[in-house]
């Protein structure tokens, strides 16, 4: 490959001669030259091309024009006007694929990221989308990076699962039975044992039990792969598919997950702000942008590229739930009736109560930990002692869960030390009503060789979401399923 | 933390005093001490823990058996018997938990990979499948940093797509319709409409013709995603949920993609060598113990370890379609009629063809290139010239494909140049009865802005085969899925 892609390129030395491969991002045409901008995708940074008046005949120019793809060849030579160091001084351009200004939607303007939204095969196109799908990229990067760097084995737990027994939220069904007329049983219903995998199956919701399978035999593992949920939920903050990174360590207890947790995504964020600085100073930008359109007082304290670098700099509160239900009765919101629901221990935390401990008291992120049992996953180890509050009150059971709180984000990461004793485990299984039989083999890791283990689940959407400062989760990903939503 | 890995502590310096936390392996007693190998999952090595006859509690010592988690802490001292340089002397032994010999499966001795498989939920703790998931592990990580290297961005194309044109195979519905009684259309069939995305939904085949529009915004990208087939073939060749790598390159022709193939096949092999040395070790063991079982014709001339030094060291050969048909018509087997399949131009090589090629006649890997068109996908790109051999015989037209061909594997990359013209696209998908509405997005990349460019696709099982060792394809994934089966 004889061409270098512009990321190289605007870093190139003048005086050597170079083609160019990538898209028409503008035009513009003076009385003695005409500018061509243009973008490869490997940088948001386009790269300036320059033709004297009359150099380019006719028709090849009106094929120049935003969205066609060209390789143009020239000259690299030092820029005389202000932005970049280097620009092409053009020998010649071919257009690969011309872009009818007529038909072809992303001509240079501001389009809502609604519309946007419907061309999702086109907007990558964009800086802001490229921008985001960098940043995507290098968070991915980083994550696998950490894990790797740190001694974790990436682990590829399955996607179809016969398990529904977590109970993490409903589930696709994956069949591959006629629809129309399936076969039966007996009492009329359907009879999966005819199904491809013998049995009913459906797409995973989580990672973590089989990523526990792993961690009691390699040690220290780490999913990052696909789940799903099928749930009608049409918000900001919902996907029907997303991509969950779930560790898993035998051998950690609470506070060394905590410590896992809160490095891991210093570590990740930190990345990004080492290897993403043009993306993230333009995404920066147009947060401030879109900040600008808010009422004063909805509008953030801090910048994109501020709240990135003070979530690495700052050490994240750490206190349990008790203490923070505590917090949050006395809050001023609480005392004046402003918390739509009302705080008692006991209650499942609202948005709300988390961006009041997160974005007002604490400003900074959170570890909440010591979770009531009753609100919390099965397979959580259990507490010895009930809470008790500084008062002395004694309240119900409790469990080592840990949710690290971000502020826009909220739960960022959910997670919690194990249950590795076998009869705690069933008692609570048979409690909300899993049938032990069902996960035999996830018990199987507790009847040989148990060991004290603990592990998180980090969606990585929610991570890009904060790390880009965009407020849709939609756009944060390629290609975003919904209800009633899965083209491209 | 105050515990280090096994791998690490077997590289520390003898002097001082540690807590080594692992599984039992075995358990020796001599008459004035016992010796207990413990591993840990982060390498395939044991570290021995001694303690002198009559040091630790007989309860205790019934304890230590083979499977029992426990937390030894003593000192690290030089080791006087064979194998290590390094051993601890025990001062305290706790039991995290026991594993009764009488039920627990993984005792000391040699088993059945197909005993294994049906314990998938244990068995990672043996050494076979420990060493193949690390290795496993490290060629994911050489597969994304080779990319984050080379400037590619990883892309998560949809796992749930509602676009089944490709014709890549057999799909898995996804749907949360009422399987007994589906809401159903006036004409009986089953109203999709009503389904959670409004349309009838799949499972992914590929994420390729996403990738095509991420390479033409971003310049360069890959996939690394699970991808699904519904195909009823039982073989050691096939899963129904198995992990693909798809990059694609704008601005990248036929040529650039195989330099691309062969550089990036060749650096995750070597990546493998130079970080799993010691699980290769036990695997290249494993095969040569193997291969002794086989009748001395059918055993491979290269031990495992050889093989991929011969892979990373020699140059693929390369030729087209038509020059190997010429090179097997012409073969001793084509001529004494010992391939089952005829071989004459225009026929889909079959895996006897393949093996021939790769593995009798170049003795290396190989990459074929130019196929004929109508065994190939609609959107590669079409050749402008028909196929000659050597002898002047004219066959029909080809497209820009290539093939890379392993030994003891077959076909484990399959990519091509895409066709980038939209009219011959078009046509094409018209001639093998696509819809091109269906594919719209599709088409709009080449409506806007085309680009030349290519990309393939390598099934990560059949690399992690081809590296391990490993005959069949449900011991290199660790819960693998198949027709009738999806346990765990």
């Amino acid at each position: 490959m004889s061409y270098l892609p512009i990321q190289q390129l605007l870093q190139a030395t003048p005086g050597t001669d170079v083609t160019v491969k990538g898209w028409v991002r503008t035009k513009r045409e003076s009385k003695n030259a005409v500018f061509i901008a243009i973008n490869d995708g490997s940088t948001i940074n386009t790269i300036q091309a320059v033709a004297e008046a009359g150099q380019l005949p006719d028709d090849l120019l009106r094929q120049i024009t935003t969205g066609a793809c060209v390789a143009i060849t020239g000259q690299l030579v030092e820029s005389i006007g202000s932005g970049q160091n280097v620009e092409v001084k053009i020998t010649d351009v071919l257009v690969y694929g011309p872009a009818d200004p007529e038909k072809y939607p992303l001509q240079p303007k501001r389009h809502s990221l609604e519309f946007l939204r419907e061309i999702a095969h086109l907007r990558p196109r964009t800086n802001t989308f490229s921008a985001i799908l960098r940043v995507r990229h290098a968070l991915a990067f980083a994550v696998h990076k950490y894990f790797n760097d740190n001694g974790f084995y990436y682990l590829n737990t399955p996607i179809i699962t016969a398990s529904d027994a977590e109970g993490a939220g409903e589930m696709f069904r994956v069949t591959t039975l006629d629809p129309v007329n399936p076969p039966r049983t007996e009492d009329g219903k359907v009879d999966y044992s005819e199904d491809f995998f013998g049995r009913e199956t459906n797409l995973t919701v989580s990672g973590q039990l089989e990523g526990e399978l792993g961690a009691l035999a390699l040690g220290k593992i780490y999913t990052f792969g696909p789940t799903f949920r099928a749930e009608n939920s049409n918000t900001t903050r919902h996907l029907a598919e997303f991509w969950m990174i779930e560790p898993e360590m035998a051998f950690h207890e609470l506070e060394d997950n905590m410590n896992l947790a809160e490095e891991f995504v210093k570590s990740v964020i930190r990345y990004a702000l080492d290897h993403c600085a043009d993306d993230l100073a333009f995404l920066d930008n147009r947060l401030k942008d879109e900040e600008k359109t808010k009422k004063k007082d909805e509008q953030s304290d801090l910048s994109l590229l501020e709240k990135l670098r003070f979530v690495v700099d700052n050490q994240f509160e750490r206190l349990t739930y008790t203490e923070a239900v505590d917090i949050l009765i006395n809050s001023k919101p609480a005392k004046k009736g402003q918390f739509q629901y009302e705080v008692k221990w006991g209650i499942d935390l609202q948005s709300e109560h988390e961006r009041y401990l997160v974005e007002r008291h604490f400003k900074k992120p959170v570890i909440l930990t010591n979770y009531p049992r009753a609100i919390k996953a099965f397979y959580m180890k259990q507490d010895s002692d009930p809470a008790t509050n500084s008062r002395g009150d004694v309240f119900g059971p409790t469990v080592r869960a840990m949710d690290v709180l971000f502020p826009g984000i909220g739960e960022i990461i959910g997670g919690s030390q194990r249950e590795d004793d076998l009869d705690k485990l069933v008692a609570r299984m048979q409690e909300v009503g899993i049938e032990p039989e069902a996960l035999w083999w996830y018990l199987d890791t507790r009847r040989f060789g148990s060991a004290p283990h603990a592990g998180f689940g980090l969606g990585f959407e929610r991570l890009v979401q904060f790390v880009t400062g965009m407020g849709n989760i939609r756009d944060v990903i390629p290609f975003p399923r919904a209800p009633k939503s899965a083209e491209f």
